[in-house]
């Protein structure tokens, strides 16, 4: 028996050092999504921007009660919401937080603002990435907002 | 070299079969705590509603652009934000959508909603799920709510 228990151990090292060299998340291929991300939004790419989502169905988008679905819906959703330069400002993102959830997927947490003209929305977001054939990709955000003070709108608008 | 052929895929099997068995994360166990947490919160009871969340300081409670980091300061946050009875109302989970991760992982998404005396907010929330020790727990959530039409109370307020 000894060569098959020599034999074996040699399997499972193996193994184990196959698993070790790919059970945790790029994170540096992740980062570079985001940074693509805000680099498209700041020359107005919103296409550019939609490329760090994967282009399925089943990814969604969460704000508010609101729920996007579907890669195109999003981009829809983005669209009409900045529909041009001005809406759309200078984005940051910061505090990222990286966590590895295995080889294909990771939880990504950070904050977001918007330098406009007149205003500077800003927030925090909650993506899980994973690995597609086409590299790391959003399949999920939910993103939150700091309130507007919307009773000063109110009390102009109504 | 035909024994060691033969008894390497006999290894090669049997941690396929131990793989395939645990590779994906224990839905009802999960949909478990869901149902804890609910009925804890119906009967009042905060610290049972917190029983759901992992009891670790990287535990975090993410809501428009606040993150709460910790066990504790999440329940902090809960006792104080609900401090009584009425506040509380009655909590109802729904659209519940479970996606495994692998064996310790699992992304949950769903809605919210609070039935009180005076209103009913409502929302949203994206939950990481980790096995741990102590089972299935929450150990990332961000929820978010419908907009409270604040420029109605802005008017009265101000």
């Amino acid at each position: 028996m000894k060569p098959l228990f020599i034999f074996s151990i040699l399997v499972l090292t193996s193994l184990g050092m196959v698993n070790a060299q790919t059970e945790r998340a790029d994170t540096s291929a992740i980062q570079k999504v985001l940074s693509a991300q805000q680099e498209a939004w700041n020359r107005g790419d919103i296409d550019g921007f939609m490329n760090g989502y994967a282009k399925s169905s089943s990814t969604t988008f969460v704000s508010e009660d609101e729920v996007t679905r579907g890669w195109e819906t999003v981009r829809n959703r983005y669209r009409n919401a900045y529909s041009d330069r001005s809406q759309m400002g200078k984005l940051t993102f910061f505090d990222l937080d990286i966590t590895s959830l295995g080889q294909d997927s990771a939880l990504v947490t950070g904050g977001w603002r918007l330098e406009r003209e007149k205003d500077a929305p800003h927030g925090r977001f909650t993506l899980l990435f994973r690995l597609t054939d086409a590299g790391w990709k959003i399949v999920h955000d939910h993103t939150s907002a700091a309130p507007q003070l919307q009773h000063k709108k109110g009390l102009f608008s109504n």
